[in-house]
């Protein structure tokens, strides 16, 4: 049972909503995931309740919400755009987003502890998306961040865990809950990123980009669900040479 | 539904018995492992059914077995070794395992083929362990053998898919069942084996060794079914770049 | 001819003066590299000039010296730190680290970000030590840093480039020479930095704890020469398949 | 001072003479690579001496000439063409590459060991192009082969020490030289071969279709010594933490 400020969740995959070829599809893949808590981005609710708002379908899927500041390129966009999601949806999670270089979409440290300062201080719940910098999630958690997310490879590229050595600290010396944000892309990435100790991963694009996403939610489902119960159950040690599985000493003496 | 020879099988994870701690924890870890083929060497079968003999217990569990010959160093001890599991066993199936060096184990190229073409031609169903050689695993079909079974990394070393890109070329060229067999450490290295289009693994020492074997049995059993379903859901390509999972073309404009 | 600020470099290797076994070993090794950037530790300067002093046998050699802040914690060390050395050591120039965390030594982007600004503007050469994140690069040469020095992996691991995708990112997006310190264990670690345009590395523990240090500073020397000849002479397409050396068509019509 | 067979070598990097856009552009990069040993395919020797021979001005350079069977795809075909080599080129040395499938060239572990076999036992000075499978290595050499010639990656790849694990037990193993042949794509890449310990490298496409072939060679020549000094030297251990290079304890007490 993982518990972030004051929910609890059974599942350790969150969700986003982005990239899906359709609402319906995202609906039936969000479901298939198990997801208790999914991310959708500000701009994406239609304030006015109209057409084209996903906002409704999904809440009627009895998740958490987790509205994100996603195209925020500094701190006061970001803080507007909690204030308008707070306002909107009615929760006070936020998954902070700031990435002002749109090529690879990358987070940006100081205007996110800035923000982070900001909305902690006013209340939010705050889950930050941030590079995998050990010393930066120490100062985040310190800022009152409900958890840190931070990312395995740039948002959407499906490299995987490019910076295991550094999620390895991060999980280390974390005291708010470990979320493996961007980057993930094949169940195999969702599952190593638990069974080194994270305590969930959020995806979105390897979901929503698979050949079957209702299906690869339901793998993902379960990655993540081996993984923590891997972590759990403690893996053993990696060697340098082989050590028999089966009895070798003497041939059938 | 994996079919090998005349066999079908609905779990596509393969489990060792060697290295557990007890019998007992053995039998409990394979049946958390949902398994339906295990391996065993011949030298812990008591070929006159005394104590120590772990041939009764796993008989028990219902699953076929798949007897090897581990410790053989040469095609005409294997080639013994696999006429004594026949008669004792009472299965035409065999791991064939042939090798020389005692502190990597890595297959006999040239013996294992020399083998497999008589054990072959004899009516057994072979199922070679072998190095991740494209070439070889072509020839080893060839001969007659039912599925290949390619090394991940040295056996026992939990290493994982250090052979990956060659086990992909295998996965593309071969006719027969791929077997990912030795160095699979974690449920996460599993569930890479079969996105990449594995047909099985196999895993014993990552099991035994683990803190909660039988745990540890369950988890690789999730992670094979859940990489398998996400190779045939159809896994999203790698890019270099980020792509957005979310809107971003201008701020809540 | 790489040029920062206002010096220009013939040797794109920048070597330390930690760890060595003496100091004699250290002056060698330092020649060997044909190094003409050396960083010290403040520490290591005996302002009074008296024995252990390592800074008069450093300056004999000719190169230029980059005093670093290792052991400051905060902004305010660091800054401290710099005015002490620019009065000990007559130099404008400085290696900005700080580094609150004692197990993996890792940067603070916050604080850094914080005393570039202000040392920036006091009219200090700096070059601050950094995470491989791209969008605090970017801040830092905004602030007005002479150079960036992302880390390759945690300082003295010898682990090589673990954060290679996002050294990329850092050395397209670049307007300042890119200098990756830390981690380099190895003279193919020097040597692929380089390949992938890195302006510079900064190498210490991989020579200082070398069986022959003086020789390993050579070898590092070559690399660093050789992975920029291969940088601009432009390395050819990776491949996922194979693509014939010798001619193939037929055999020998 | 390398030396297989009767013959020494003051350099470890090893030619190849395919894919130059020119036979002049070939030239002047065997001769930047420093190399002493070149392998050219009998194919592209004019056994009449007519135009477009590459043999004559390869000849010229004065370097130990390396004849291979590339397009052989058996046994047979192979001691045919190491025969005709012989005669055309007045040399027993050979490189014996056999490669049944035209997509990934990998070479045939049978039909390479069987040639080698003949042709030992013909007087040739063989260095067979293999796996990087550390018995078949050890068969190889059993058979009286002068080297092993185990790949990287694929041919032509440029995708570097994808079997870096294998090639490690290869070197322990070995009582004859070891040369890394194949999938060798940048000079950080050959210089990791050399650290490792492999007494040569064999370099072709890589510098055939760098930007610059020439500069590329002179790279690749840099890059196989540093790797071999460095291996001398001693490289230092890798570790997990970070291990301070200037010193910590206490801020400037």
């Amino acid at each position: 049972m993982l518990t972030i400020a004051d929910k609890t969740f059974d599942s350790r995959l969150f969700s986003g909503t982005g990239k899906f070829a359709s609402d319906s599809l995202m609906i039936q893949a969000l479901e298939a995931s198990g997801s208790q808590l999914v991310t959708l981005a500000l701009k994406r609710v239609d304030l006015s309740g109209g057409q084209g708002d996903i906002y409704g379908p999904i809440r009627d899927l009895g998740v958490n919400l987790l509205p994100n500041t996603s195209g925020a390129k500094s701190a006061e966009e970001a803080v507007y755009a909690a204030h308008l999601a707070r306002e909107a949806l009615g929760t006070r999670w936020l998954k902070l987003e700031i990435h002002p270089d749109p090529r690879y979409l990358l987070p940006d440290p100081i205007e996110t502890l800035k923000a982070a300062d900001q909305l902690c201080a006013e209340g939010f719940v705050v889950l930050p998306y941030c590079h995998a910098d050990p010393v930066l999630c120490k100062r985040l958690e310190e800022a009152g961040c409900a958890a840190v997310m931070p990312l395995g490879a740039p948002i959407g590229s499906n490299q995987g865990l490019k910076t295991r050595e550094f999620l390895q600290i991060i999980v280390e010396q974390a005291s708010v809950p470990v979320v493996v944000d961007a980057g993930i892309g094949a169940p195999s990435h969702a599952c190593g990123a638990m069974e080194l100790g994270a305590d969930a991963v959020l995806v979105n694009t390897a979901i929503a980009v698979a050949g079957d996403p209702v299906a690869m939610a339901g793998a993902f489902r379960q990655a993540v669900a081996c993984g923590r119960s891997a972590y759990e159950a403690g893996l053993g040690q990696v060697s340098a040479e082989a050590n028999a599985s089966s009895p070798l000493t003497g041939f059938l003496e």
